[in-house]
């Protein structure tokens, strides 16, 4: 999502990426000055793969950690540091974020990473946590999920982060946010995502119930906002990312910005000074 | 609803009840010391009647106030009496409320206690609906409505309080918040609970008519959750509760907790300090 | 829409309006003190004809300025004065907008406004958008928009301040507010606006991507109320005034201003403490 928000989340969230960076010559984060513009956004590691295709401007993440792609701190980290490279890549306009396991998309957040670990590192997953979901709401790239599978939990978090979520019309893929049913609370902001999405009559019963959806009836309550054969999931993320990348960038990203900012004020009290200033500037600068 | 909410209820609203209420060994509010825990929560009187199935944890509140179940300052004063009684009894995890009388549920507050009266006594009155409110909007139980008949004004917030409505599927029985038809202004936090139930355009176009909605327009909006023969109106909340009942209590009551927060934060400006850090305390401490 | 809202729009908003207003003897604001009651309502000028029957207590405002009813400063100033003609009279108690144009309601903002223009003159042109959206959402009147042709952005969002919209049954007429298509921003309140009518989800999408419905998509996601033939957009929008008359004024315009509050709220920090006070008090006389 937007520009302005991305940039706040400087002040904010250091979260596990701020030991790595250093500013680079846009005055943004940069994870490491020596990656090529060419090669640095198509990059393969054990659990996450990135192909960016130059000429349309759209990055495919696909993710693959067997057996169901845990959000682990190592996995959240990797994620993070790729969103970070390709947010930096001014030829990279779009997103999309799909698995390459059979049958899911992401099964949620690694449950052994809150078992038995202390408060420090709880806190350090925590923060990961919320740092991919940022990184991924504050997006100035248009940003799809390609869910070819079912979605649980963490994996309903990450693809509520995107701007559109396509779906594989299967009833036996599920999707929700179900941490009820396994006697976690989902935090408050897992809960404004969903409200803001879904609504909050169904965020309600969602949320008290811990329940999950079938891929149709995740259609027919608004968390996923279309459903197309399993095979084309993909295809159709890219058709679909063709027509949001025609609307001009700035009118779209600043859009974002200003609907996401209740979101985004409740998660950051109190909001940096310049970040109100900038999105006042950006608002009015448009208008007049 | 959440346990945090009911607890710092004795902070802002000490309403009717203040006056009979000392402290329990628990720390709680209790109404009465002398009560034994086997027959306190099975009781009998003109208005109300409630009993607990203590092999389920559900208890079934029956209200048998002829002809319409009016609230008056009677009335409501014995219902918060017993909501009361039940919240402190830790073997009940679960409310149904429901009516004796034939096609009503309930018709509302009792306009005799606006009409006439003392500024003194209204304040009295409008203190016990908003404690109605409030104990059913904050009780650490699972709170369903089985309304078996009409149910409008204030019988509707009755139901809006709980965490499930489920109706007579019977075109002829309405329900609605039909306060503007009267002249009536429906105060703001039966605004707020019903633009959370049906959302915002909904709710502005029945407030400002002051709609009256059949049972399956009803259902439509989402103002009740489901519609069944009215025979089977008490037992498919029966059913229904068990279901909720399997959900993790800590987890579920926390989650409403989230969720009310905002309502409850308009309704209780400046809010006690206390309540704030128990929700923050309680997130944390179950996310870390 | 509310009184309060309305008065209360003396304090922050003095607009294009404030130097040509007096007080008049209700204490209330009046743009010219010579205009005798029985005509003042029924004004023709070149680009907004007014008929006000006084047996019904229903002004019909027809927008006639060709080629397509853009508003331009000229226009919105012609629309304020005249809007707030109808205010004051207090024989008026509903106001149905409507074009005279074939296929047009309005084409929204006059795009020429913002082009080339000192700032100045731009910080003029906003004022006086905002001040129609004010003086249309504020409005003690029952407000109706009877749609009869396309009105994209701003002519959108001249729809949205009122209470209810009846657009014609037309597939080729569409409606939205696509400012975003343009690389126009639509500021905050735009956003608010549309959020409350259709809801986040839809609203994020529709301005994200600067959609524009058909008049049946429009009915589909609730941007507009009903869809009628185009021939009987006005008699319908003339039967359903009646219905809303009939509901007793003063609860239905308190209902108003309580569920826009919080959109007020947002516009206008810091409230005048007055207006809290007018609220507050209002709310409470009624409910006391």
């Amino acid at each position: 999502m937007a520009n302005v928000l991305r940039n706040s989340a400087k002040f904010g969230f250091s979260g596990v990426l701020s030991q790595l960076s250093i500013h680079s010559r846009h005055g943004r984060e940069c994870v490491s000055p020596c990656f090529s513009l060419q090669q640095r956004n198509n990059s393969t590691s054990p659990k996450i793969k990135v192909d960016l295709d130059s000429s349309t401007g759209v990055a495919v993440l696909r993710m693959q950690s067997p057996p169901v792609n845990s959000l682990s701190l190592d996995f959240l980290t990797e994620f993070c540091i790729n969103l970070e490279k390709l947010e930096m890549d001014r030829s990279c306009r779009g997103l999309i974020i799909t698995s390459t396991l059979s049958k899911v998309f992401s099964a949620g957040l690694d449950i052994m990473e809150m078992y038995g670990k202390s408060p420090e590192r709880c806190g350090e997953f925590w923060k990961a946590v919320q740092e991919m979901w940022l990184k991924l709401y504050g997006s100035n790239m248009v940003t799809m999920a390609a869910i070819n599978g079912s979605s649980p939990a963490g994996g309903c978090l990450m693809s509520l982060g995107c701007d559109y979520r396509i779906m594989a019309d299967n009833p036996r893929y599920s999707i929700g946010l179900n941490e009820t049913q396994l006697g976690i609370v989902a935090p408050f902001w897992f809960k404004d995502t969903l409200v803001n999405t879904v609504g909050n009559r169904a965020a309600e019963l969602s949320l008290e119930l811990g329940l999950l959806y079938s891929a149709p009836d995740a259609l027919k309550i608004g968390l996923v906002d279309q459903l197309v054969p399993e095979d084309q999931v993909l295809s159709t993320a890219q058709d679909t990312m063709s027509k949001w990348l025609a609307v001009p960038d700035h009118a779209r990203q600043i859009d974002q910005c200003v609907i996401s900012v209740c979101i985004y004020y409740i998660n950051t009290s109190p909001l940096p000074p310049d970040h109100a200033r900038q999105i006042d500037q950006c608002v009015i600068s448009v208008c007049i």
